[in-house]
């Protein structure tokens, strides 16, 4: 993190072409529309393009074919996000360290094994039998239940809670306030709709490379296990019920919910606040645009939308028809009257026409 | 926990029928997809009957009338789910023992009355004037507000806040992350679209037998009292509102939202990502649908879908018909066609109609 | 909070006019629905005036032009809701006081700026560099990260999560396992469909009177910074994603999702289980109805509704012709039995014709 940098600098740095003053000091980043006189900011979703005109920084990253003008200095690169994330670097404050250590404060079973490296942050709880991999962090008011087993590498930020027998690969990273391990929604009901609860006895397994969003709830398996996936990614307050198995690589955004057993195939996309029911097979590959509720199988590499979720052009077809639906009323409507006068004139006709 | 058990000690014990080797040895439970050899499953939904075929268990619990093949032995019981769930104890480790007594960590006001055989794990903190009814486990890094009154047997899971006040029967479970009395969601407005809070000094009462998801937030009543009747179950990430009335038996699946001072009748069923509007009666036995957004009062014992939500038939009635639009809109243009060359042929024959 | 009250002197009060004997007991509050006798309770919204011939209440407190009748005392004021509001206090606990100090059990890093008069509750975590102005509440388990600061007057509920660099202005409120500044969710993708984090080096900010509910999840931005406004009020279980930005006072009801970069105007009120896709601008008061799906731009002052979300009028006409499909098809139907008529009258008429 340094304070100040020349334009001239930069756009050495990132290898870009600058139009501008060389000398021009830069003391910071921000958006087009947040940044002030010192600041540098980028373009690279051409809707902003508009932006560029009113923008009070001093110097903006656009891309090489960029032909516009700015009154501030401009940075010709390649790739101006990536660009800017390079820059970035020299003015953001950099994220905390947190070494190795088990702070007095935590509370770690006595045959717990932690690794090497291993960060156990204060008011940290770690139950018997649990094994944490080496460099693996919890910073601190984590739970770890019994017997669970945490890899190398680990991230776990605060107010996360791991429940008993879980299972995470290595370099994990669980945002705070999530749950793993949770009990599966699995209860008998007898007679007079009252519910017992059935032992949900399973287990959370979660592979390498995976990220689970903050508030993120996972239940464990009624047996066995509920399996996500090796670099899967998951957005904040997303649900996964019990048996529910992620493909790797597959990618849920916010707030989606999967119901329980249904069997999410690899590189699958659910975008923000999609829903799918209970039992399904989603194929490898299948996106599912935001706010899609899936209620059956859907093949690979299909692309759904809407509820029920249908194949994108299917629902693209019906919605917009459904959009002109006054428009087809209107029309309705006139050919009634035109069969209303046609029926008058063959009256007409019928009751003049010669006997 | 057993190592091993064989096929004819295991169709005895749940007293099924084996077709094949008694000597068999069973390592282990799985389900159908991702056993392996040694393994035993079950097999309950007749919709993965195909996946027998594939199966790699050494053993599948099918129900007594079932008449396919399997290259695997086969035990034939009344209820292949329940026989699994009793076999299956053999199998998955037991879940943790917590002990009476107060971690050491746990941060117990000096007035508060704790109950025989309660367990306190670490990092809990149990404030002023609260009461913790007997055997009741409170795992860790748990938060029990001032007088706070807890029944026996409840068991409350780590990161769960109890806000001051709250009344929890007996046997209530409470999952992970979840949040019972917060700040109900009330402003009064000024002419200026500024909001200022308006007290909410109630509290939230939760039945006996009621188990309540992870990360689910229920609020405190502004004055009086949010109720959660006697076996109720509410799945991960609901939203209940301040002043609701939950009753008995009622059952809220995943990521469900009840608006402020709703009162949801007994055995009601509200499906995964449903919501429910602010101020209705919802009656007893109702049961709506996933995704369903109840915007009015719903009798007694209707079956509810769709948003606005609607008698599911007519709901899917309506939904049918949008689904063939675009065959009504073909439809239509024929019609037209057809009128356009009526008329013309009156045109015609009026025209070409001896004067 | 005092034992009883009379109905005389809780008339006189709130400026009321009493209709009943002024010598009644009053020893409670509730709702019309839940009152008991000895309860006071009020009728504020028209909607629950049948209620009235079935509460239990001793007393009711009724608008001033109220005209039915009660088998109850009543007390005629201008603003039932408010006047109950004022004789509530007295029959209701007051909120826990939370004297300054730090609990002895709470990790207060050495270099941790605690202003005058906070409360740092049991077993909370102040990281390095964190500074927390006066008269702020840590309630107990919250962790506050590095470097973040906190104004004045806040006041933070247990398991709250605020990561590092975290700035909160004065009076803000926080629920319970809140989270605020996770991890954006931003990942690179290579050409196999594997995703690479990129850091998420920017922070959070929130403006003085904001109030953010339980298990809500705001992220931290990916530079520069996510922005809540002053007085806004966010309720319970919404997302809020990197780079958004919140115009003052407005509203976000539960269980909304806003994606990453969109642009929320000043005054905005978001109902129920709305949704803001990613990089919009949502124009200032604008009013966008429970479930309803934002997937454009909003000009200011717009109401919008559905998803895709529609100017409300526009939404609702399209909703009821589709509720009017069934007799659409009908009536399409009798149109096309009219015109078959038609044609066999034309042919008919057209074969009778002389040559």
């Amino acid at each position: 993190m340094t304070t100040t940098m020349r334009a001239g600098e930069i756009a050495a740095q990132v290898g870009g072409q600058l139009a501008g003053d060389a000398d021009l000091e830069i003391g910071g980043i921000a958006g087009l529309r947040e940044a002030q006189p010192g600041d540098i900011t980028f373009l690279a979703n051409p809707k902003y393009a508009a932006w560029l005109a009113t923008t009070r920084a001093s110097a903006v990253l656009v891309a090489a074919d960029f032909d516009g003008e700015a009154a501030c200095a401009l940075i010709r690169v390649k790739d101006p996000d990536a660009a800017f994330g390079q820059v970035a670097t020299h003015f953001t404050p950099p994220p905390p360290a947190y070494p190795p250590g088990i702070h007095p404060s935590a509370i770690v079973a006595e045959d717990a094994e932690i690794g090497e490296e291993v960060h156990v942050g204060p008011c940290c709880v770690v139950q018997a039998g649990a094994r944490i991999g080496p460099r693996t962090v919890l910073v601190g008011q984590v739970y770890v239940g019994h017997r669970c087993t945490l890899g190398a590498d680990n991230f776990i930020h605060p107010h996360v809670t791991i429940r008993e027998h879980g299972v995470l690969g290595d370099r994990v990273i669980i945002h705070s306030s999530a749950v793993i391990g949770s009990d599966g929604f699995g209860y008998s009901v007898d007679d007079k709709g009252v519910r017992t609860k059935i032992p949900q006895r399973g287990h959370v397994a979660i592979g390498d490379d995976a990220e689970v969003g903050a508030a993120v709830t996972i239940d464990r398996a009624r047996f066995g296990c509920t399996r996500i996936g090796r670099g899967v990614k998951i957005d904040n307050l997303c649900q996964i019920a019990h048996n529910v198995v992620i493909g790797d690589h597959a990618v849920l955004v916010s707030q989606v919910g999967i119901s329980g057993s249904s069997v999410i195939g690899r590189h699958v996309v659910l975008a923000g606040q999609a829903g799918v029911a209970g039992h399904l097979v989603v194929g490898d590959g299948v996106i599912a645009e935001g706010r899609s509720g899936i209620t059956k199988d859907v093949p690979a590499g299909q692309v759904v939308y809407g509820f029920p979720a249908a194949p994108r052009e299917q629902a693209a077809r019906v919605h917009a028809h459904v959009q002109r639906l006054p428009r087809l009323k209107e029309k309705v409507r006139t050919l009634e009257q035109r069969i209303a006068e046609l029926e008058a004139r063959l009256q007409d006709s019928g009751s003049s026409a010669p006997g």
